[in-house]
């Protein structure tokens, strides 16, 4: 049945075929197909995150294959994990979708999910399947801190360097020009640019390396850096600097920011979903490639823009 | 603002409503707010689990208050745990939910599933809140096995005594009764019966009980006994014989089953969502209060109803 449907195999049948396609690791004691899934914590503790996502407002099925929510799905939460100075063990995933939904369809998004863990040796331990009118998918990710203390957003210290590690702005800059597009039944496409809103890529590797160096503070950017880093600066009761001048240039943005008419720093300054890494170090602290300064912190409250006013400062789910 | 949506509040607004309503405990490194929790699991293994729950398909708005789908979310998850003989810790939750819903609701579902974790001590830790045009709650508990293999379904051996801890039949009767009284405009309720199906108990403790005392095997009943008990005889590699004549009577089951026409023992034999916990145990092992023999295990496959055909199998999603 290449076009069987979920109904047409039924719940257990779609369950089959979906782990058929996930991998294991040494970390799973007990993977997907018992009441639920035990998973190594080797030092006592584990971190845990969770993330949704909904058809119609963090995808769209028209623009997004299965293979790709799947990859951002598992990006939200493992970036999440990372931001903690953690390494992902493993993912519980619920699927929620039409009886119609193509069983290709759940199985392709579980070569998604598969392939982002992957990236950091996390597996699908488990999760659920049920009947919905639009697909949602929650993504659970379970991570291990290699013994050191989780990096919280409160603890930046005034004189700390706030640093980046990963892309800003290219995912809102690749919705722009898919919203262009459609809003003009035509137009340019920069096809790294959609492939980066399509299928985000964190820097998940620098969060624990980050932990490790002293970072003070850290979180994922997933709101837009100004808001994020407004979130950090309240926890930890400081101000943050942010010094527009030390982002590169980037012509892509540049670019799509003329197609969009938008300038390039609003993509990097309020665009969220690159799941980028910014943590607060200890001045002194030699950062490793692939994160570089971007501000200060400072005594105070909020975040300021040094040489830039950004034109909105995030997004909010219910605003 | 007694009636505020959460559009009115926005994103964080409703996250902050929601957290206040929440506990901690020792378990709890990390709690709500930052990227993800930090929770202890002390024998260096963590049980997870994640189920989820669509309005429309596993509560209706109508007959379910908010804190009613928050204790049912929750039991869910959490007898997940208790099948895997573990205790839960924590719980994360995701919830999708439109953006005129008010925050009164999001407030009453975090009490539910802030009451019904404390059943066994769990705590919310963590989660997210997104929009949708219908609520969907995800739920993920986490768990800890003190020390103890976790209890698999494959586990159970020919001359293994099938267990039953918790009720069965409650649920689905008070479903019944929900559906009778909608499709005649009026009818019978039995409270106890309705209430069961709304808030679930599932017998928590006697997972770890049984794990102690030597369960070979073990799964909550969430599809219906002999559909549960068909997946675990499937992955033992056994046959398992149920005796009917082992159910005790149950008036509360006998004037539902009268005023929607269906045999008790099809309640009890089919009907899902107690989340009783079925088990098997070598001979000879003493059974604590509140479990009860219902079948044996034999060699061979399938399931057996001795005395009793039962008139559907289990809760297919896709079916």
């Amino acid at each position: 049945m290449p076009d069987a449907t979920a109904r047409d195999v039924g719940e257990f049948g779609l369950i089959d075929a979906v782990v058929e396609r996930l991998g294991t690791s040494a970390s799973v004691l007990v993977g997907p197909g018992d009441d639920a899934a035990v998973v190594l914590a080797p030092d006592g503790r584990v971190v845990a995150t969770t993330d949704v996502l909904v058809e119609g407002v963090h995808f769209r099925l028209d623009w997004s294959r299965a293979y790709d929510v799947g990859r951002k799905a598992a990006a939200a939460s493992l970036a999440d994990v990372a931001a903690m100075g953690g390494t992902a063990t493993s993912l519980l995933v619920g699927l929620a979708a039409p009886p119609d939904v193509p069983v290709s369809w759940a199985t392709e998004l579980a070569d998604g999910l598969r392939d982002e863990g992957e990236v950091v040796g996390a597996v699908v331990v488990g999760g659920d399947t049920v009947t919905s009118d639009r697909v949602v998918v929650s993504v659970t990710a379970l991570g291990d801190l290699g013994g050191r203390p989780p990096v919280l957003r409160s603890g930046a210290q005034p004189g700390d360097r706030v640093v980046l590690a990963g892309r800003l702005g290219w995912s809102a800059a690749g919705l722009a020009l898919l919203q262009h597009q459609q809003a003009t039944g035509g137009g340019v496409s920069i096809d790294v640019l959609v492939r980066a809103h399509l299928q985000p890529t964190p820097p998940y590797a620098l969060g624990p390396e980050l932990a490790a160096l002293g970072a003070t503070a850290m979180c994922d950017v997933s709101d837009g850096l100004v808001a994020d880093l407004g979130h950090l600066a309240r926890a930890s009761g400081v101000h943050i600097d942010v010094e527009s001048r030390r982002f590169a240039r980037e012509p892509l943005l540049g670019r799509a920011g003329r197609v969009v008419g938008v300038h390039p720093l609003d993509f990097v300054l309020t665009g969220g979903e690159d799941h980028a890494l910014v943590a607060t170090v200890p001045s002194g602290v030699a950062l490793p490639d692939g994160v570089t300064r971007i501000g200060l912190v400072r005594p105070g409250k909020g975040v300021r823009v040094v040489g830039w006013k950004p034109s909105s400062t995030g997004w909010d789910h219910f605003g």
